[in-house]
């Protein structure tokens, strides 16, 4: 039972919606500048690597970016090889870089990721995610937020970037993630994060 | 204090919003590809049913789909009935299906939910949800991210469609929840999720 | 790496996206109704007050309004200062008001909180955001889903409104958080969420 609203196909030929409030505001804010959606084309694109060491593995205070907030459950405990335990949530902060290597601070990079991760299959590594990235530099202000499931046995998977704040105001759009180098003790994994933006705020 | 901005109280007669990229684009994969919102019907409408057997009641690691990520939380064994813990995480990778009986594979269906919960009232049952859909048959692929407070004591609520992936790209909608069967013993309950989407990318 | 893709800057000087849909609906309920828009001006404006009380530090069943679901992770033992346990993920159903004052009902007012926050910090407190501000009164009914991280070091942070539903259909906006009170022994914190919408619905 999925169908498509044949009264709502009404499609028109207009290219963006756009806010240019004309009217005098209290709020001035952000008054004058325009809002942009093309769903043709990205209205912003990037390419972020995201580094994830769980101290749980690497028993390192300074080193690790993450940590298991849960105890293994009684299911995984009967059921799940090490590391994928079904129904561990992990909280992490973790640094995200530009390039792919691991940054010197771990701690003080000016881009980073914050929120949890879940594991939710029984006998294989299945992820779920929900976090911001919060971006500090000189050149970017302000923060994305994303949710999605991290579908691990897919080569990319595509989580939604459901909102954003600052230099991402009202930003919507789609991430692919792909993992990039995963250690085979599980301490560390990378995750690739091709970020595109279908709604904008210029 | 909640006022309306007169301002924003514009309102055009136009139907729909769209994109359609007439440039040429070096991301050719969505061009030619149009956006429907329509705010008066759906572009988009689905009736599924979310099928969670919890490990913790049935102790079945065959047949359950979701695990207490969380012990019993100091407060919740002070005040809370058993079954409804102030502060219980549940994680899920939970069957989706057309119909309302149980598959017979529960862990090889083609629509997944996969996500926590959470219970947060100290002497009835109230829960808040952030999930995925994971669409993965011939027809459909692609994911849709909800999340929204599961208020069980109302008969039917409704929790946002945040955001889509693949075949529901960018969508955004409303999700409304009902408890269509709930076992005495808690191992097992039925979520009838009718979902309208009203922003849809044909 | 972050560019912007020239060919969706295409500004177009309308000023509202809106789906007055003419056509003959079987799904009459949301006919006739009308979206707004505005990018410049927020369509709404709340300011409103939530107020958390830790069950974990005031230790009373009755006054408490949140509670630690998980136990210290094994980081935050290591390294952690008592209070910002690095992975703490908390559970809350708080009371909403409008004006500052602690509601006599802390169980019953007509607006209120329900989700979770969590710790992700060594050594400072700094959080992440999930959760729902559900409106039950004689003048709003409906619910806000809210997403983002908690910069505590900031006086001002901004987390995405993601979506609404009720009086608050298909909402999105940004919130603006401010701790405006919080108790030395951390068993109280009250925080000030300046809400505005930019995508409404009328």
């Amino acid at each position: 039972m999925a169908t498509w609203s044949k009264a709502s196909l009404i499609v028109a030929a207009a290219v963006v919606l756009v806010g240019l409030s004309s009217a005098s505001g209290a709020h001035g804010g952000r008054r004058g500048r325009s809002f942009v959606s093309s769903y043709g084309e990205p209205c912003k694109e990037m390419r972020l690597y995201l580094h994830d060491i769980i101290y749980d593995y690497s028993n390192s205070t300074s080193n690790s970016t993450s940590a298991a907030a849960t105890k293994p459950t009684a299911l995984s405990t009967a059921v799940s090889r090490s590391g994928y335990f079904f129904g561990e949530v992990v909280v992490f902060n973790d640094p995200v870089t530009e390039g792919k290597a691991l940054p010197p601070a771990l701690e003080e990079t000016a881009v980073r990721a914050q929120g949890l991760y879940l594991y939710d299959k029984k006998e294989a590594p299945n992820a779920w995610f929900a976090f911001s990235i919060v971006f500090n530099s000189t050149g970017r202000h302000g923060t994305l937020n994303l949710m999605g499931a991290d579908l691990m046995s897919e080569k990319t998977r595509d989580v939604s970037v459901v909102g954003g704040t600052g230099d991402f105001f009202m930003a919507r759009g789609v991430a692919t993630l792909r993992t990039d180098e995963a250690s085979s003790d599980l301490s560390y994994f990378r995750l690739q994060m091709d970020i595109k933006l279908y709604e904008c705020y210029a």
